[in-house]
């Protein structure tokens, strides 16, 4: 195993460069042994940068507008973080190529950080892995961050839920907007947005959403979900987007929502990883003594299970 | 919640009073709190009964071959516990109707006991009640045990996996095989059924079970799985089937695997409860002051998310 001098990198990350940013994000991905220590050394510089989500099926134009809203926050100044999230690609680090081609305007941009990460095998450890993935953005000084995740499944709605605001993108006939129920979106959209609006069936997709939103019946002092339309490939309803996201940050801090919401995603933090220490101590006794001895005692009726569960744990 | 005499209807199960195994049953099945004292009690009578788990599609005839099985060890003297799990039905205690009456021969013979089995929403609970539902079938006096499950999916291999010896029942001309290797049924076959033998395409189902096993491709000492043809409407092959659970039950005994086997289910048992303890107890914290108030710290960036989770499993 490599060593790494992390108060180094995360000292080097916290000037923005971009190597020391790469180098823990990988580690944090990987789920590496100084993962606590990175998650330690920048805890004090987050809870700030707000989070924004963007989520939608694969064709509607996600990265596209992305980009566009990336150059509107550079063009106010901000440094921007991206993490691009594929939790169905078995692949890490590489980024999709479409995002390159399509982010190579902001690529050589040194307040623009674009980073993707892919499910190294099992789901669990990329949902693990994305608030710290996100820490480390912070700590390097983003001002905002962007999570995109491809495709619209439960996946999706999970690493959404990590926002702040989630925008929904939707484009006229794909029938977007059924999927969308079907995955549990409409639950999670703050924004949605219609993109490539010039296109045939934009009407309809609109109605389909304002029909959605109705039948979710917000009650008194809810945040009712907002609708952009834009053709990002032109930059247009790109500024009403910008807007629709201030709109939103500014009710979550109004109704005191942003301070709750970040409290429970911590909570959720927090007992996902207090579980998993949990689960791996109970996986070092199977090489144990203690449980085969208790299993041959259950097997052979000298023991009651639920009094072997007890012993089990005691030895914890 | 009602109170019950645990060991007063333990004594009176164990005299084999069909209402007091009924009683519990139903009390392991929902998990009462007396789950802990009815377990702690039947331990001692337990860990002999061979158990036998048979599974298949709907229509290759289960319950029919079921039916034939119970008249066979009957009239060896033995007597028969069934349990019959539906991990896909909401319901509960109510047994399906096909099963009623196939086994009506056995319905009035107090030397049978039939109990069917369902989920109650979630399969877990189904997972960790079957274990504690065949102690109280053998606690009551049962000298054998079936378990049949209904289908062939991924709950119907982990329920079939608590069983010694397990039966999957094919059928001429439905796939089945196919259906079966997709399922991980081929790994836990110990016998082979090929049931309504007298149909078109049973010599296919044959050759296609034949083509597995070899694939499957057993080492030196390795049970290979039996096959055996039957017509069990009108009770042909019924003895062979019994022949071939006995085979293999010697086999387990000679070769040490039945203690293995049973060692290793109660092992996994054991973890399965000391992690559902675990759960538990992380749940309870929910509602206590520790979380919220280190929620709100790794929120702020006061604290990180493991040091946070580290003092709440400290306060277990």
């Amino acid at each position: 195993m490599r060593t790494y001098d992390i108060p180094a990198l995360v000292a080097a990350a916290r000037t923005g460069d971009p190597r020391a940013v790469a180098r823990l994000i990988s580690l944090v991905e990987n789920d590496a042994p100084q993962t606590r220590e990175i998650a330690s050394a920048l805890a004090p510089h987050t809870g700030q940068a707000p989070i924004i989500g963007i989520t939608g099926s694969p064709g509607v134009g996600k990265s596209t507008t992305t980009a566009a809203l990336v150059g509107a926050y550079r063009a106010q100044g901000l440094r921007v973080g991206i993490l691009a999230v594929d939790p169905s690609s078995p692949f890490s680090g590489g980024a999709i190529l479409g995002d390159r081609v399509r982010m190579q305007d902001h690529a050589t941009d040194p307040g623009v950080y674009i980073r993707s990460m892919s499910s190294r095998g099992h789901l669990g450890g990329l949902a693990a892995a994305t608030p710290q993935a996100l820490r480390v953005l912070e700590g390097a000084g983003c001002d905002i961050i962007i999570i995109e995740t491809v495709g619209v499944g439960q996946a999706e709605v999970e690493i959404a839920s990590l926002a702040d605001t989630t925008l929904v993108l939707l484009a006229p006939g794909m029938g977007d907007a059924i999927q969308a129920v079907k995955a549990g979106i409409l639950e999670i959209a703050d924004v949605f947005v219609v993109n490539k609006a010039d296109r045939d069936g934009a009407d309809n997709t609109l109605r389909d959403i304002r029909g959605m939103i109705a039948l979710g019946a917000p009650g008194a002092g809810d945040w009712r979900p907002q609708i952009v339309k834009t053709i990002a490939a032109k930059g247009e309803g790109i500024t009403d987007v910008v807007d629709a996201i201030a709109r939103h940050r500014e009710w979550l801090t109004t109704h005191g929502e942003l301070a709750l919401r970040r409290q429970n995603r911590a909570a959720a933090e927090i007992e996902a990883l207090a579980l998993t220490t949990l689960r791996e101590k109970l996986g070092n006794l199977r090489g144990e003594a203690a449980l085969p001895e208790l299993a041959a005692k259950v097997a052979s009726g000298d023991l009651d299970p639920f009094t072997a569960a007890d012993t089990l744990l005691a030895s914890l």
